[in-house]
């Protein structure tokens, strides 16, 4: 029975393709699309789309989901016989997919599980650590550029928007399968910031009112931007202890850049330098 | 009558405050912020929450309606005796503003009518143009970083997401009171083009396949950069109208960067050059 509903029993015709909405598997669908905890305590994550399907590296896909029209307009087949997957009806995987953006495929996949240590594989890495951000938009927007930015890894501080979250996986574009990241638990910080002092990273504070402006300082040693949270900025424990506040100018009468601008614009310059030594 | 439900009338206690969701500003209200044709038309546009209401230009401000809890909590009234109001009773407000994210307050405004000399009233202007932005949080997003570098103007192509668009106001957190912006219409663009041309704008399309590296192009003269629609990039027709094509490096997979992103990097190069130009 549970070789004729996945992949390997698919060939025969599809004929066990799933055909109802109250169907167990859909609903554990829409579970891990809705409850960040469901996908805490399984371990597993959702991706949507035909971008994040091609790209999702097959050894994480717990499993994929494939709209009947998604299977049939398929040119390639191949990634079919490395991974266990499933036909979904058209009218059930539109209604399974209602609240996300499938476009007739989707998968669960088991979630990352890198440590410090991978972010720290390079001298002198540069990296990014996220504290409390809100926004999905954003901090998948993030993850984006700093895989442009040719960051070497992401620290997510407790109370950020959970990574998995499908519009944050959504906005990274795909960054989320190759950038490395941790997410911090409670009383993690301090000795993450102990050991990366240990390796000799620079950690400079994006601060409004920083006493450096952010294109005078020298990013090509070992460097960690820290971006605070969209409305309040970053905490005041952790900005004191960052070995430098770096500001970045603004005309106008503007209070404050989007956090993922900042980070944006931070990440670039650091790369722009990154660049220009190594040309010389 | 109309005297005692506006801002003049209210002082004597607010009895005629707008106390069911079937009045008619409450409708029209509803019909600016969904309905891009009717803001076209009617030549306004709608602003939510406390921030977008003190920092409006008093003068633009067609009517401001507050909900009773955020008159009753108000400190500083002056601004209501400047400018055309009403009270709304909290429980019509919240009904009234439940697609939107007004905190107690919203004004209807009347739409900025900018021409393109306002945006080239510096010699050595620095100018974005957006060619069809579908996004409405980028191209917020992207006006509040403009006004963060010291961007004198905007373009916006005909097809770009309407600027009035509530989601789009929000994003620019105010600064669409102060970036002064032109959309184009039908046939616009080119004698706009030429325009720039004459006043000696360099026009600089971000393009993936760009021949130049966006850092190492001077940016201290007047310049335009082109930013291209969020899937597509930019058009083949502008992109090769454009005196140089720009390609921002990227590590890693990335097909792209967020168009805010690209555009903030960009942006914020010109700014670095602009104020290491300025300290000479």
């Amino acid at each position: 029975m549970q070789a004729a509903l996945n992949g390997s029993g698919m060939d025969d015709g599809g004929e066990q393709m799933i055909t109802s909405v109250t169907n167990a598997r859909i609903k554990h669908i829409q579970l891990l699309a809705k409850k960040a905890k469901a996908r805490r305590e399984e371990g597993l994550f959702l991706v949507e789309g035909p971008r994040m399907f091609f790209e999702a590296p097959v050894e994480r896909i717990e499993r994929a989901y494939l709209s009947e029209s998604f299977y049939g307009e398929m040119e390639d087949r191949a990634i079919l016989d490395r991974i266990s997957w499933e036909l979904v009806a058209d009218r059930v995987f539109a209604q399974a997919a209602e609240t996300v953006h499938s476009q007739g495929v989707l998968c669960i996949m088991r979630a990352m599980g890198y440590g410090l240590s991978e972010l720290l594989r390079k001298d002198d890495p540069l990296l990014l650590l996220l504290e409390d951000l809100q926004d999905p938009g954003n901090v998948g927007t993030i993850f984006r550029t700093a895989e442009g930015a040719g960051v070497d890894g992401i620290i997510l501080t407790k109370n950020c928007v959970d990574i998995y979250n499908p519009k944050t996986i959504r906005s990274t574009m795909g960054s989320v399968y190759r950038m490395p990241f941790v997410c911090l638990g409670d009383g993690d910080l301090s000795p993450v910031l102990d050991c990366l002092r240990e390796r000799g990273v620079d950690t400079c504070a994006a601060h409004l009112q920083g006493n450096c402006v952010y294109d005078r300082e020298d990013y090509t040693g070992g460097t960690m931007f820290l971006i605070g949270n969209e409305g309040n900025g970053l905490s005041d424990g952790l900005s004191a202890s960052a070995d430098k506040k770096v500001r970045i100018p603004m005309e106008g009468c503007l209070e404050s850049l989007n956090a993922g601008v900042a980070a944006a614009v931070l990440m670039y310059e650091a790369y722009r330098q990154r660049r220009r030594a190594r040309e010389r």
